[in-house]
């Protein structure tokens, strides 16, 4: 029998998570026989490696997703919405990097490590979490599985990166500028096209995404519910209690996170029993050795798929409380490598196909 | 009645808080008669301007304080060890920025907006808390007032000055190599001396000071104590939960801080409660308004005295407990403006004088 191939899309393909889905499944174990790279007409014909290969970038129409069977989409929510039901119409499974289906009921939100298995349940789209998310469940999962969790409030120091290569470009410039002594100018950051800029640059931005009614920013709001869909089934769970707040840092990729959290009341946890289950987890590097000064930074973690956690240790006031720090690159198992991740257990799983009855199930515009 | 004028000495004159010690008492209502600059040998013979007055920094020995009656001490732990007791036999009061004396039964530990009244007990040495701390009880104790406080959790974003100003250059130096294409140089932090230096620019570094035998670093540890001896004057009570996280990150004067926080059980308090005490509350800022995206940000706080509060909003999943986002520039109210603050406040209450029984209360190596 001989194995099958796929015909693969990738959506929104220039991007700064785009150009990492198109390493990041060269370097994967998805059988790729053919990739389209798709993008908006502005960013057509430009050209962009895949395996040695020199493939030019299309402009996305509905028509693009004939003879497509897996499409890998960072388009951002606009794109998604419009193209991820022409994808499925057109029998593509659609993963999708943007927010856009993250909370329908119809759609898994997956990381593999933590909850695999909803993969079985698809209807053509699978979302990929936020990235802030994904780094923070991947690192709670082995915590849960051993004793249980009630509560966690995390503080984020996110990565300019998370806001797309032009804030990346935007972090550079005004360092540069701060640096020759002339004054920083900005336009992307905290949110596109939100009424006010501010200079990221030796400076940290306590918003990211925009605000909601009851003052939390949609991207704390997206940690709060991601978090419950991802590791207890339900986007509005009560078994677990999640809060926190979402800080933009001047660093270019890896975002941080400091995360407080409490076990199951008398389940035995210790500092030194959720060590030995984050060295044992999958995608977990354990960085944590206070003497040698070692823990998890950046820097380090930048081009790197894993998720690195250090710090742990128990909160002095509390029973069944402790506190880690979380850093994974945010462009890697924040995005790109988590939907090629994705796109693997599919293919191993034999998920590479959209079930009959949900073929119109997700409705455009 | 003549008013009483001080003969005042600054000593660590040339660091990033000795240079704003001077600027701030020069602006100051502590009446200077005559004004001292210390250091170590190396900086003696450096002039600085006093309201406009080049003065010639000495190097400091014993009988440097002849004739002093108040010293703002600024010269790190084992100057203010050796030289503070000298200072106190010398008969003069010394308001101490170091770490050294501030866990000392006899030294009263102060920021004016919470707990003045503790200057009444000095024996000589007054002790100006850790720069994260300052800023947190600021925001914190106008809510204790109205509302109590049983909990704290903080996650911190310290900027690079508050490890001096030889840490605040290399941040600037290592930004510049890195925008070049250049290696980054480490030889400051995390910890000036320790064993092993890393990058601050364009990372993030979880450790602040040295580690302690239970994984926190030196850092959390004055946070949680201190903050109990100046809110509630045992730095071991049990009437309030301290803990949290320090992570330094690549910004140059402005700590961030993310205080989640729980006031006392049915005390009634609500987010807009909370707003009304921190906007009528001495030495705060309130700056919050998501719709019109204002919230304290390090790059406006900077040169400012005041402490800015803001992203006040109420947890979603706990009662009572609240969120709220606090900046302040580390080296004037985390430092040389909260010393300056407390010898202005000696001056008003006419306690700038050793009680007899204190002159030797202080052992010296």
């Amino acid at each position: 029998m001989v194995a099958r191939e796929y015909n693969v899309a990738i959506l929104g393909a220039t991007g700064a998570v785009g150009t990492r889905l198109i390493a990041q499944l060269a370097e994967s174990k998805v059988p790729v026989k053919h990739l389209k790279l798709l993008a908006s007409p502005r960013s057509a014909g430009k050209k962009l490696l895949f395996k040695g290969e020199a493939l030019t970038v299309e402009a996305t129409t509905p028509e693009s997703f004939n003879d497509v069977d897996l499409v890998l989409a960072s388009g951002g929510g606009a794109v998604s919405h419009q193209f991820a039901p022409e994808a499925v119409k057109h029998g593509a499974v659609v993963v999708d990097n943007s927010s856009y289906w993250r909370m329908h009921d119809d759609v898994p939100l997956v990381v593999p490590e933590v909850n695999e298995a909803a993969l079985n349940n698809h209807h053509g789209i699978i979302a990929n979490p936020n990235c802030s998310t994904t780094q923070m469940v991947v690192a709670l999962e082995p915590i849960r599985r051993a004793y249980g969790l009630r509560r966690v409030i995390v503080s984020t120091y996110q990565a300019a990166s998370g806001a797309g290569q032009s804030a990346l470009e935007e972090l550079k410039t005004q360092t540069d500028a701060y640096n020759r002594g002339e004054e920083m100018v900005a336009n992307i950051l905290p949110v596109k096209g939100a009424a006010k800029h501010y200079p990221l640059a030796y400076n940290l931005l306590p918003q990211i995404d925009v605000f909601e009614a009851d003052g939390y920013t949609h991207e704390e709001w997206k940690m709060i519910h991601e978090t419950k869909k991802i590791m207890f089934g339900d986007k509005n769970s009560k078994a677990v209690k999640v809060t926190g707040t979402a800080v933009r840092v001047p660093v270019p990729i890896g975002h941080g996170e400091t995360v407080y959290f409490e076990t199951d009341d008398h389940a035995g946890a210790t500092t030194e029993g959720i060590q030995k289950a984050l060295s044992q987890a999958a995608g977990v590097v354990l960085e944590d050795d206070p003497k040698s000064q070692l823990y998890p930074q950046p820097i380090h973690a930048e081009g790197k798929r894993e998720t690195f956690v250090g710090r742990v240790r128990p909160d002095l006031e509390s029973d069944d409380a402790f506190h880690m720090w979380v850093v994974s690159d945010n462009l890697l198992k924040g995005a790109a490598w988590n939907t090629v991740q994705i796109a693997e257990r599919l293919v191993a799983l034999d998920l590479v196909r959209v079930p009959k009855n949900a073929i119109n199930r997700f409705e455009t515009l």
